[in-house]
């Protein structure tokens, strides 16, 4: 960065300001004030450059702002959106709580361009591009069509993870594997009805996020400093609104009350726990395709993922499941960032929750970074999962719990001694069974791996 | 308890058992295994004696019960149903991860009290009272039925915490205050609009939990060992949830996959993330109030709360808002059972989540104590809330945020330097904008701090 | 409860009292105002009883009680702390956030039940019982007392853990099995070797916990209303320790800055922490042995554990790792418990924490279930570990991952090159190594499975 | 990046990799198979960086590497670490989550590089950079040394705190202020005594902190693949702690159990609780501070912090409390990391844990943005606190808690009785005990507010 200077003024005196850049008094200021940690993401401030380009529109129809102004305004955020202005948004996560220093560098951004582009008509960043708005009712609107796109990401790939999963569901309906509860030999399923756990637990968090997401299209636009709506011509928010869903191709609404707009976040704060019940979801997913693929010699050994890169560096042939263990880390983050934010949630005060770079910035990690992975677990390895059917029915043949189909025939106590006595000497089941008295015939006509699993009861 | 003994047997061999309970050897054996916290909540024994009795007609209705059997479980499960059994059902949450020893104790007890009522027909507490079960499948039935009861009831108290707290709202619908952000004076509101802010997320909440309630009515009933319906019979499943939906008048649905009803707890797990979303709204709601009522001469003092009880030991004539930190405390609590809870959804491998009584234990505190404290602060604090409306106009009065109302009128730069002279000199701002060339009838005309909170506008 | 009352007074008014109760009107306000959840602690209870009687006996000594009280004071909490009289104590964890209830409770106990003993000395609970005390001492006093305690019964049967493992570790010392990294076949170890790791990660705990015990002794007593003492004699907190630690048996300090000891529990939340991340260890150590005798015969099966109950209520002769279950369900409600007591930690303002309550019930039930959870496990699970060596030697045996031994002579890519043709054409080691141009008996001098788990190196 | 290639193999075949980086093929696996969310730290790539110097020197040392080579080797890592090659390290966290890609992306630089410096004597990533390590040994060596190193830089700032703290505290030793507990006006304190308990507070946790800390210098190097060591020389582990403590200047010492180091993070996790644990004691600092300074018409308004920039972008002249609201959000982001790591920590299995790059991800976080935070908090706001003495005598003069101070003279229930009047009446406590027939002299000697602190006391 240059080292020459220029000075700026804003209402506390003069500040020295980089000279090569757009920013303004206040931006630096913050600049200088919190070196702390990560970038404010980039879709904020995206999203607060198209709330200032609704509300220069909106301005001007109300007759606040001149129409000049406006055009130059608008001109000036559309080449703001159109190039890489990224190096001018210099400002971080951990700054003031209302977003206020964000605004506020978009504003003298916009303010400065616009100087480039037509030095005779000054654009103020408070009176001017900020007009009919506060930091306290724009930064949450940007954090809501923000929490919202990135939902509209995520969904996709979940979806795309079922229909992968799904794809196998069907591929391996009527492979007989053994059950398995408290981790303990249990009653035979199939893979396929394996899978369909998996599926419906996932299709469960996909229902739960699109049946909430309603909530994430309550802008609170127009609240400005405190939810009443001080300084914005009549009708405003609803104007706003018009124009922003217009602009994004998204029905927004107006908040249906905007003191709450500005001081909870729990529209956001639900969407998130929502995340973090997917990835606990996520996690058991993963966990069991990973145990059922351990091995190859010492493991279960029932499935094989493939093998995308050496897994060792010093065992060499070593393939582990690498996919899911960047998966189950993100989940890891998941849960954490959901105590930061449900902490945050939690202490708003009066007219403001001053806590909402945080929670956004956490809810874009974590709807990234499932969205990111979850897209990567899907191509890199459940499309490419196979079954080692051998390996299945001989896990099958060998299994104690088939005993359970005797029970309804010779009662839950001796069917118990069958097995105990099979596993006491290392009998096969239906060995064990006819010592005990029972005919051949009968345990054929009564065990049989695959009717036990009910596959094609409907 | 008495020292009398009687010696009755189970699969690994004999147990010595209390002579004068009606538990039997499974019973015994866990609670002499797991001597560790608390009960197991008396909710699921009870669901699980609804889903036995409702088995019983159901297994009679297909002739793998005689009639006899199920007419004498029924009688059984009635008795027990009636009366106060309590201590027939000694084990604790920290048991087997399926709560199989639960579903034993009480397919024990039925069994042993049936003896008692008709001692010539012997109910096997395996083979008849268990019959077309499972632990895996009865006890998450249990879990939906009863988590879905706990919401059923948190509701109403929900709800008329907001219809309580709507009626301040009008109540105060114009009395004008300070608004606050940042914990800085700011511009107006009145104390209507501050507590709409409250009734919204309150109302949020309460969305929430409904709109997402029908999860809890998925009974995987009928899944039996790993979820593939092994030793039922045919329509089994729906014949179950029409049963217990005509018992306890619920709507209930056959799980859409019994696989993930055993394995995952999704939908409890999401609807408890929805109680700590609430609990943290709560938090904001009670801090308010706590501190808009502090004082009563060195805080804020615009409110007054209820003398319940003499607040301190030593400072006599002390007021405390006792109720808040009773609901604050609860809602910390349910912060931490989410962790809880989270965690055990996570934690689900194969056809079955070990975590089952620590999940409904969890949720079923998480939801009665926010019920009994939600209840508790309505009716003993909300009710009784008034306001100190002269405190609260002299603050607004003496406020320097109304400057705020200038600012479309000589910019937000003049704006600032009158407020700063204001609050450096210990001026009024009208003083101070005088001072600053503002005619006086200009200010009176700009700036009203009524008309700042536009009450009116819609 | 008997339908009979009497009307007591305190400073707010009458109160009507159960007759045949030993509390007064400010009990009986709780009792009513507080109807949620689970009872105080009546380790809380006691621990009050012995600090108000060192109160009398301190008192008494600097001359502001007259000795005639202070005996009687100390009589009747001698008969209080030796009978049952836990009906006396009826109120809930979730009251006012100080404790205050609860310590208003215990002084009118005292003040009633000295009036049986000595109708002609009447004993204040204000002015002779809480004499130079105030809750907001003397519940953070009775916190680290109780804390400090409950440590002091974990940290023996975390040791008993301890040593019974390490019991094991020498038994199979040198029994030879395959390690597993990322849940693939791995270099071999020997079991011993693992237990030691097991060993050492509570070892590592039980430092952490011993290491910082020293933050429980501190006690805050005599800060009185805001840490300021007033209302105490000089010399009052010195005194009122020593009294303490010779009554306990344990050389608590006094509060080194008693501003904080009131508005802050550091050390009780920082040492629930340490609980919080031995629970994650013990996660740990429990999926390890339960995967580990995962089967039987469809699992890892290199463990055997004790069948302790029968484990399906529809899989006869299903034996399951009930009392890890148990355990983990118990690290699951600690983690819960942790995410509770860090945020009423966080929450206290200016001179108090109104969190107390919730923060010891927890702390406590954390503490309890741990040693309870761990005991059984102990017990019931570790001592009877069996290996089963030929299974373990047979997965040695098939292993492909011996060829990390062969690295170091032949390098990382042959030796790569080697494993995947094994697996790939299903050979062993040795057979895929000789194909490979490795002469027999180089292989056998530089594979050895024992010799690789370098036991006898030092 | 070029869009020119060059064919490198691995073990798993060839792979095309952009002809401009140093890195090879596993690193272009990894780069292209997790495209998600942050890159690794810088400090652990550094900390591979040290260990491989450390492994060369050692290596050749014990005759296993030639001199020639370990030379290279070191010059090479030499070169990397004096110069900026960060973009030679594209790997992300969310990987393979024991950090081997990382690792071989470590070692694949240094033999490209060393091929750079001496294209004569190739030196293979595996079998020589990586010679008598594995991923599983040197990934957790690093995460030790990169964990102490943070805490390392962050006890300065947290005691620079305290000493700024302890600065205020004796200018504010003997202004007397209110006391406020349950929010409510209490008993008279000194801020001095205040700021004490602030500072107790942090001093606690610095106290915790380090009296723990060598629970971070315990390095499993030498563990390798499973802990057992196998493929390095005798005393390797001891040698290349010698080096790495010379190199770092830094004493660590050789992990007393390397299957522990492998397998779990308990000393990382234990210390991150820690960190949480003084996150949570900050938000109270914090939270006080804003509480105390909030106003300035408005509120409690007895402190004034600094102006460092204009704090609403509507609401000209305002100055909000930014560095806390930094502060604060910081706290919450390490509060949901401890939940990541509490988590991570729980998932080990068998010889590994395999959520390594999130543990130390979120560790370098939480210590890194507490010290910057932490640093600018000091500077920024304690540093210029000053305090409004004319405000907290008013506020002492006007409060009726001073009445506790006559209950040892006239009992508990008249000087409530005297308190309430006052509040009643709006009389000052002064009027209202005259009243009541104390005599102003009595009262005068008894109500004393600065006596009442006992800030004298010793």
């Amino acid at each position: 960065m240059s080292s020459n200077y220029k000075i700026e003024r804003d209402t506390l005196g003069n500040v020295k300001v980089p000279s090569d850049v757009l920013w303004g008094p206040q931006t630096e200021r913050s600049r200088n004030n919190f070196k702390i940690g990560k970038r404010m993401p980039s879709q904020i401030i995206k999203a607060l450059l198209q709330i200032k380009k609704s509300a220069a529109i909106v301005n001007a129809k109300d007759d606040i702002l001149s129409s000049e102004k406006a055009h130059l305004i608008e001109q000036t955020i559309n080449q703001l959106l159109a190039g890489d202005y990224q190096k001018e948004f210099p400002l971080v996560v951990f700054q003031t709580g209302s977003g206020t220093q964000t605004n506020m560098n978009v504003n003298e951004v916009i303010s400065h361009l616009a100087k480039q582009i037509n030095p005779n008509l000054p654009i103020h960043p408070n009176d001017d591009v900020n007009k009919s708005q506060s930091s306290n009712d724009t930064f949450p609107t940007a954090m809501m069509m923000v929490a919202n796109q990135a939902i509209n990401e995520l969904l996709p790939v979940l979806k795309q993870l079922n229909r992968s999963l799904t794809k196998k569901e069907h591929e391996f309906k009527e492979v007989v594997k053994i059950g398995r509860t408290h981790l303990q030999d249990a009653t035979p399923i199939t893979f396929g009805q394996e899978i369909s756990g998996w599926v419906s637990a996932i299709a469960h968090n996909i229902d739960f996020i699109q049946n909430n997401q309603a909530a994430l299209l309550e802008l609170p636009i127009g609240g400005t400093a405190t939810g009443t709506g001080l300084n914005t011509p009549e009708n405003y928010d609803v104007d706003m609104v018009k124009q922003l869903s217009k602009q994004l191709g998204q029905e927004f609404v107006v908040a249906p009350n905007k003191f709450q707009g500005l001081a909870n976040h729990s529209g956001i704060a639900m969407m998130h726990g929502l995340l973090k019940n997917l990835a606990a979801d996520l996690v058991k997913v993963g966990n069991d395709i990973r145990f059922l693929s351990s091995g190859p010699r010492a493991g279960y050994d029932e499935l094989s993922i493939p093998s995308n890169e050496p897994g060792s560096s010093i065992m060499p042939g070593k393939v582990n499941p690498t996919q899911i263990e960047a998966l189950t880390m993100v989940c890891a983050q998941v849960m954490g960032n959901d105590t930061t934010i449900n902490f945050a949630e939690s202490q708003g005060n009066f007219e403001m929750n001053v806590y909402k770079p945080v929670i956004i910035n956490d809810f874009l990690e974590s709807a990234t970074i499932l969205r990111q992975s979850i897209d990567s677990f899907t191509k890199r390895l459940i499309d490419g999962l196979t079954v080692n059917r051998k390996r299945m029915a001989t896990l099958v043949d060998n299994s104690l719990m088939l005993v359970t189909a005797l029970s309804p025939h010779i009662g839950y106590e001796r069917s118990a001694k069958i097995a105990q006595n099979a596993q006491k000497n290392g009998l096969k089941l239906k060995e064990a069974a006819i010592k005990d008295g029972i005919s051949e015939s009968n345990f054929d006509r009564w065990v049989n791996a695959k009717r036990m699993t009910n596959i094609n009861r409907k």
